[in-house]
């Protein structure tokens, strides 16, 4: 267990501001904790001696040692009554009062002043602006919501508060448990990550879930859920995913929503399991709180209905899962045990007669075949099938084998009933084939996450030294934006660029280019134009001859374009054959949640029209460098389809790792584009370049 | 009413093979009957004189005059109980007994006599292999179910029996009805159209719903189920969308599964609105049923908790729907009747400590704006909300102002009483926000079907009979297979093709160069030679002097490649400027349920690497032919994207339509492929072409 263990297993509960005014909330948390709590709960309020029947304490320097103080006083005196806490010892605090940042201006500033008293007493604070924290295990409630949670194995975090009173509402009606809920409030000291940490430490702990509405530190969140992931399946929706809800976002307790796309990266490389609403949350946590991960991607069906069943595969076809194919043995087993009209194969289709016996046969056999993972038992409502039993069956070999089974009964009343027996087993019974089908591919999407390896970033031998006075350079030309007179920072770090340089007098520009190989391209370098091929100010195909009228015309063009331009020189540079390559681009952008996300994708309209890119967040190992390839649409072209040579794919596959390692070891690189970088069949050449910098960082 | 309706309101029903032996289906229909059914009920059955009290006939011919005749005679006799129905006056028949196509062999012999039987007598039959069907306004269950359907204005079809059993326990549970339930059985005679049509002109019908694993007839369907539309939302559960679903699906009822691709696109131009599971399929039929459709697609959002109010947001954001932009005076009249804490702005957050009246004027003050079409309910549950009063306030004020509203009141038991109050206001209750914006957003895809016209395809002037004629040289050289040598076809179409003609010797080929402009391209014609550049079967940029040589250079190498190949001489062809143009391809594929399925794409990686293409259901008119080509995803490179010309796009959408008018003019033509049409800035010309045909047709 970590640090915050005491804070769901603490002995004296304080509640500061406690109250017997009816409609309080101060009254309500003491309620709460009275009802169950086994430990000390104190009132602590200077105007009470006593409040529902319990000794009150002026102050809490007056009151007895306090593990856990929840704080409900007014906005203007929380900041004291933490500080007193932390000169009397106390570590834990739940600060239920509300207007800090939430209501901006004066609130912001008593937010500051909060993280502040925390840091200097080391004190663990929830909230402020928080519903208040449960846990089961210790019977406590030290919340003001109505609803005490079920006993149960899933710890709940929440950025809502009333999503908790709603979700507990509902989770007690449905039978649904709990280990630890957290109403976040505004996270202005423990947050998500502290969460994910301690429950990842929690053995009683089976499956972590949360609604967030956004992560404060991306790149943090994503180090801690990875190790936690190995033991713990995350499952978290995080609103604000689309725009508009991401601005209902940032309006609501003023979280920032940062971009969508970093969180989805992000997450996904966390191995957090991502809801798109709260009934996926939970039916995903269903299963993930009882069941097993599947060893295999096989899926067994065994229904009474053929509609029922050609639903469930088609579920099956849209998830990671796949129809289990049946061994020999199994086929025969399943004709010997089913009438004829049954069909022995997968989907197993045991008929509208089929009794319990039938279907616990169909089962047995089927989940004794090697190739079948994990089973969905289906099921109509028939006059000879007692749900009841069938799902004391159903549970039974489940148990016998060892694999994970879902059911979908279908049906009323009676399907209701047989749900309360299933999930005493670990079953989680679902209302549509196709949510039954989710709920065991969240388990296959767990395994996934747990079996994987994450490769340790290379770290390739780099000139940082020089790839810092590069860098420096834009600081002195007081620009924050660098172009291609910066090339030599990709030499610094090991990404080719054809040979060539800058040169700012025409003599020097032949002499250049009479060290090159055959013709040679000429760029007119300034920082002031930037669609340098629009003004003329790209020459393709330039004879040694014709270089020096060439470096001359481009100048001209320049300043023609903008007489004030500042004019870095021209870059001469070897012509690459560009029919035999491929165009892409590589590239990072700074996410104010998750750091550097880098980018992959080909150049030209498979960008800029078709949109097919991948990211990830850096820094990245040589396996998700190659995911990133791999997985654009366009990929095949990159391979040698329709005809062509193949590209160097190792070549952009290290070029992608040498840029993480760049903007890892740069955090005042903000943006950065080679584009194009030219992938040919023997190695890539990174003929383009455009930077931001953060010129304060350097 | 259409000529069903008498199937759905008979006077006399007589159950043909009723029994009381306990546990025969031809008693439990029986006993369904007798329940309620406030007309006659007549049992017929040789071996008795009564059955449960009633009296009962030897046959049917013996028998009062029969409206409606359930069949559970064994199958070998079924064939002669119809027979014997027909030549008594009887017109309607329900089938329930099994044995028949989907058992193979003798059985689809069986339903092959049953056919035509009903066709000798224009007998309407449900079935075979149906639970039967229900009416609540007759009060009549004509089914082996255990379940009567409560009353409704859903009418209800489903090619799977167990579905009916499963959706009824369930919706009696929640309280939703129906008017006619339907269960398709084997389809022999009646099918989905038949249904869809007779529905349609029921009044008393607000929305069909349906379970199909195949369409029989999609043209017709498609026919049908557009005309019913501008009336009658029709929301389908078409299962086998996967590649595994459809084999499930095969091998269950013998249904033909189909493309996927042709049904979703047939689909979608019928106006049916597709449901992917048996949740969304009652989630959509809830709002369609109970609410009118929005007049425009913002959604105003009233809520007394932030978490969910973002949630709500996502899911409008992820919906055809938007966030409303309140207009001025919206925001004032909250801002008057809301708490400083409150949000004004959408969505409306009127706080934790929001009543049932602070949750109604929201909603009224929402409501009354112009850009609201419609709204959401979103609430936790708290200590000062009464959920049956807030559903009472909803109901009043969704019916003061006609627009639809949809409810998420979050929570469990005192959410499912607020709910039934809802239901009974027609008002659907969601448990979860995602779900509540579906529904809604079912709501104004219905709006978008009602609205859309759908232009007559243009009758363009061709050559239909030079058209047939080419086609019929096809069946001359006795083979299915057609290339370049028919581009005639397309010219008959006024498809235009570059100058040039299939020559068979040397100086002919000299001679048509001669009148060419500027160089040719030359191909080698060949049914047996389908990949000409490969074998270097094409020349490209030929001039006049070398016209003679490269003809004999093409043969010869067609020659060498395959001795024996059919060789129908060599391509002279005008050469085109393809720097300025754009490849596209435009095709066909005749789908056995949908008939032509046209294809349109840009070519080579487009098509192959991207699958960027869209499709439609011939025949088409200018508006749909111009979606498809709008609609692919790469479609800006056409529209002059990157600095491009931009290609003429009437001429390819003028192309399509003419494919579109050919391929419907010859059902024997299978396949079709114009690739590539070229797209130039002024006009396109088909380059190569192949079609294959079914000889036997034309």
């Amino acid at each position: 267990m970590g640090r915050l263990s005491e804070l769901f297993a603490p002995e004296t509960v304080a509640v500061v501001g406690a109250t017997d005014r009816e409609g309080a909330v101060g009254r309500a948390i003491l309620e709460n904790l009275q009802d169950d709590f086994g430990g000390e709960v104190v009132p602590v309020n200077p105007a009470r001696d006593e409040v529902l029947g319990l000794e009150c304490y002026s102050d809490v320097t007056s009151a007895p040692p306090i593990d856990l103080a929840v704080v409900v006083v007014p906005p203007d005196v929380v900041i004291e009554t933490l500080r007193e806490l932390g000169e009397t010892g106390t570590e834990n605090a739940v600060v239920i009062t509300a207007g800090f940042s939430e209501t901006g201006g004066e609130g912001a500033e008593r937010e500051r002043r909060l993280r502040e008293v925390a840091a200097e007493y080391d004190l663990n604070v929830v909230g402020p602006n928080s519903l208040g924290i449960m846990s089961t295990p210790a019977d406590m409630n030290a919340t003001f919501g109505p609803e005490n949670a079920l006993d149960g194995s899933i710890s709940f975090m929440s950025q809502s508060g009333a999503f908790i009173t709603a979700v507990l509402d509902w989770a007690n009606e449905q039978g649904i448990g709990f280990q630890d809920v957290v109403s976040l409030g505004n996270k202005t000291v423990l947050d998500e990550t502290d969460f994910v940490r301690e429950w990842g430490d929690d053995p009683e702990t089976d499956v972590i879930i949360g609604y967030l509405e956004g992560i404060d530190d991306g790149h943090e969140f994503v180090r801690a859920a990875r190790e936690v992931t190995d033991d713990t399946p995350i499952v978290l929706v995080k609103s604000g995913r689309t725009d508009a809800g991401a601005q209902a976002a940032s309006s609501h307790t003023g979280a920032i929503a940062g971009s969508e796309r970093a969180y989805e990266t992000g997450l996904e490389q966390a191995g957090v399991i991502r809801a798109r609403s709260v009934q996926e949350l939970f039916d995903y946590a269903r299963a993930l709180s009882g069941l097993p991960q599947p060893d295999s991607n096989g899926v067994a069906v065994v229904t009474n209905a053929g509609g029922p069943g050609v639903l469930t595969t088609d579920a099956i076809g849209d998830s990671s899962l796949s129809m289990a194919d049946f061994a020999d043995e199994t086929v025969d087993a399943l004709a010997e045990a089913m009438p004829d009209e049954a069909n022995v194969y997968n989907p197993i289709d045991a008929i509208g007669d089929a009794d319990v016996e039938r279907f616990g046969e169909a089962l047995d056999v089927a989940l004794a075949d090697p190739n079948v993972g994990s089973a969905v038992v289906v099921s109509a409502p028939t006059a000879v099938l007692e749900y009841d039993d069938l799902a004391e069956t159903v549970i039974e070999k489940r148990e016998a084998h060892g694999k994970p089974v879902v059911t979908c009964l279908m049906g009323g009343q009676r399907a209701r009933a047989a749900e309360e027996v299933l999930r005493d087993g670990g079953i989680p019974n679902y209302f549509d084939p196709a949510r039954a089908v989710a709920g065991l591919d969240a388990l296959a999407r767990y395994r996934d996450v747990r079996e994987r390896t994450i490769d340790d970033p290379t770290e390739f031998d780099v000139d940082r030294e020089r790839a810092r006075e590069i860098l420096g350079r834009a600081a002195e030309r007081d620009t924050n934006r660098l172009g291609v007179e910066s090339m030599d920072l990709l030499d610094a770090y090991g990404i080719p660029t054809p040979a060539g340089e800058i040169v700012d007098d025409p003599d020097r520009a032949r002499e250049v280019a009479a060290g090159i190989d055959g013709d040679v391209v000429m760029k007119i370098v300034s920082p002031d134009i930037s669609h340098k091929s629009d003004i003329g100010g790209v020459k393709v195909g330039v004879s040694e001859a014709d270089v020096y009228d060439a470096y001359e015309d481009l100048v001209a063009r320049a300043r023609n374009y903008q007489p004030d331009a500042t004019i870095l020189g021209v870059q001469v540079q070897e012509m690459l054959d560009l029919e035999a390559s491929t165009e892409t681009i590589v590239g990072m952008n700074r996410d104010p949640q998750f750091g550097p996300l880098l980018l992959f994708g080909l150049g030209g309209i498979f960008v800029e029209i078709l949109e097919d890119t991948s990211v990830r967040v850096a820094p990245i190992g040589e396996d998700e460098a190659r995911a990133m390839v791999d997985e654009i649409q366009s990929a095949p072209l990159l391979r040698g389809a329709r005809g062509r040579e193949p590209a160097d794919v190792d070549a952009i596959v290290e070029t992608v790792q040498r840029l993480s390692q760049l903007v890892t070891d740069f955090p005042a690189i903000l943006e950065m584009d080679i584009n194009p970088l030219v992938a040919g069949p023997d190695g890539v050449q990174a003929i383009d370049l455009r930077l931001t910098v953060d010129t304060e960082e350097l």
